[in-house]
């Protein structure tokens, strides 16, 4: 295997509704001397990424409790509550606390959603960066969640698009010749949480490239199998829905 | 944020019992033209620990099931089951499938088990390190696990040393000045996964290092926090136990 590298996109202005993200990243990264290249994965963070989709609500500032109402008519079911914390299942078929709208990194006043379709904002910002400078890339949008029995969140995908989100291994030997019990490898929600590492939380650091991911990943020729699609567990297979 | 390598650690031997998983590491690394430094995490996959270990038990080669009476053996709770598969917690507190107990990469007959303490087996390789070459370093060693809710496996941490398993950025603030939202990121689960994407599962590559990750994580000065008592959400905290 290759060394990767984990390479923060620094210089990113801020994002507004209609901000057109590929042309900002290139800038970004040109600006500060460093180049896209061909198979990087380019890891968005979902908040910059739902401010330019103007996927946001107005919340009352004063009330830290106002969009409780916004986290119900965004799920399409609770599976937990607990105080103020509800955890549910958004639209896309995520679960998550609150899902997935969240008041950091955003202006006083308004709370940010998830994208309708990450999946899409991904093949949108990819298109956009091979428009603008014929470089094939992988984008993953990356969200911060947490999850059952363990403390602390990751970065997880909640959109790709030029990548396999999953691994899948099927058929693939072991070191003594015998075929892998372990098989699907979500390869993308490790990018996220590898690119976490080089942005933090209150960095704004939005944008991360991931460089030297296995090439079996790729699936660049157009092909769209999407992180909604692909990486959600379906209900019923599911033992913990 | 500075950039972060994920450099794969090829050339280690098959492991043994009583093997010195320090000593190799640092072998191979050197043998390859590298050089460990200062600050690096050296993620370092539970298959190699547990064979070091001697935590291994016998099976019935012409039975894929034999090792199902280990997993029972092995877990303190049983979460969920489903035809064959096992979804319980084990004396450590992690929940996984088959209290971790798998038969891949280890020789026919056997099945490597979790290790009885991974902190202390990543203290011991730490410290082993730090006694042959002097360098200051971080361990972790990880596991691959499933997860409720998303399709396919990544790899998590099961034990560390040298670093703190949970970041805490309580009265941190956001880019706007306001205070975080999400407070604690486990970045020990982000490394392991980081570097499963330069280990794959069939490689036979079972260490990498991660250069550069943020100083402020480092507990090089000894003291203890480790995974099982940082990492593992309590019962009475957890909803979905």
């Amino acid at each position: 295997m290759k060394p990767i590298q984990l390479i923060p996109v620094e210089g990113m202005p801020e994002i507004v509704r209609a901000s057109d993200l590929a042309a900002l990243i290139c800038g970004a990264v040109a600006e500060s001397g460093g180049q896209i290249e061909h198979h990087d994965v380019l890891v968005v963070t979902q908040k910059i990424v739902s401010k330019a989709e103007g996927a946001m609500a107005q919340v009352d500032p004063e009330d830290p409790l106002s969009h409780k109402p916004l986290v119900e008519q965004e799920s399409v079911r609770i599976l937990r509550r607990r105080g103020d914390l509800i955890i549910s299942e958004t639209r896309h078929g995520f679960v998550c606390a609150n899902a997935g709208i969240d008041l950091s990194n955003v202006a006083r006043g308004q709370a940010a959603l998830l994208p309708v379709d990450p999946d899409r904002s991904a093949r949108r910002i990819r298109d956009g960066i091979k428009g603008l400078i014929g470089v094939e890339v992988a984008v993953v949008i990356s969200d911060t969640f947490g999850r059952p029995w363990r403390r602390g969140v990751t970065d997880v995908a909640i959109g790709a698009a030029g990548i396999l989100p999953v691994l899948d291994l099927r058929g693939t030997q072991d070191t003594y010749g015998r075929e892998l019990q372990v098989t699907e490898v979500a390869i993308v929600d490790e990018i996220a949480g590898a690119a976490e590492l080089v942005m933090g939380k209150s960095t704004g650091i939005p944008v991360a490239i991931v460089r030297g991911v296995d090439e079996t990943a790729f699936q660049l020729g157009g092909s769209r199998v999407g992180v909604a699609e692909n990486l959600v567990r379906s209900p019923q297979e599911d033992l913990f829905r």
